[in-house]
């Protein structure tokens, strides 16, 4: 499997639909996907040729990115399940934004492979999660990471 | 001043010059420069607007890729002034890459703004460099990060 069927960023507000790593109203973005797995979160991402860091492998700045949004997408998944919600349901998907990231790059990731985003959510506050990443290309583990995301302050919609 | 004379990514070797951050060989990449200010490394980039989070906001793995590219830049210019050398003098210059990548987000990064990012360089390894990021959007600091690389493997270029 690499397609993620129900995807939380499908059911994001459109306030909050134009993120150009997840945003679905981003046309130029990257578009990353992110739903469950049984407990864990998954994403899929097949960077493009322009995604280079060194001919034949894939920039890490886009793996920063895949695992920002993996990351903050599983926050919302999994606040939106302790809430008795999965993507699809009428109720209000919760949206966090970035407080810190985390990339440790263990070996060049290959261009041309459909890449992997595993991820393991922990709550450390009722507003604050914390997501363990692992990056996969094919089988073989290139990246690991770990995103801390916040719901979204007010500040950020001006409401 | 928001431009940088003598960027040390505009003397990377062709092989090494590809990066979508900042090798000027990509054409669709971001092209970040990074130079010395005194014993600060320094590199600008105002932010497209398509890379946004939430509108009015810098998306952050923009952010991330703008710390990462400018880390590893830092390096090179790092190792290559103890080799006695500065941007533009004959020597081939060194290529890092990155092992490690933290961002903290301190606040929203407001779009419509060219961002500095200022680097602080740390030998830690003859061949291993760390590199304390600041980021700002005109005088505010909106993010910190810190950059860990090393000089490129021969793995990344088969040679």
């Amino acid at each position: 499997m690499t397609k993620i069927d129900n995807a939380i960023q499908d059911y994001y507000a459109d306030d909050f639909a134009w993120c150009y790593g997840c945003g679905r109203l981003n046309e130029e973005g990257h578009h990353f996907r992110t739903g469950w797995d049984g407990e864990k979160t998954v994403t899929y991402y097949e960077p493009l040729e322009k995604h280079t860091a060194i001919p034949g492998f894939v920039y890490g700045g886009l793996i920063a990115s895949f695992v920002d949004c993996h990351g903050t997408g599983s926050c919302a998944l999994a606040l939106y399940r302790k809430n008795g919600h999965e993507p699809g349901d009428e109720a209000e998907v919760p949206r966090f934004v970035t407080a810190s990231l985390n990339v440790n790059f263990l070996k060049p990731t290959p261009q041309g492979k459909v890449l992997k985003a595993v991820g393991t959510v922990e709550e450390i506050h009722p507003k604050k999660y914390k997501v363990d990443v692992e990056v996969f290309a094919d089988d073989v583990l290139c990246a690991t990471g770990e995103v801390v995301g916040v719901v979204a302050p007010a500040s950020f919609t001006g409401k």
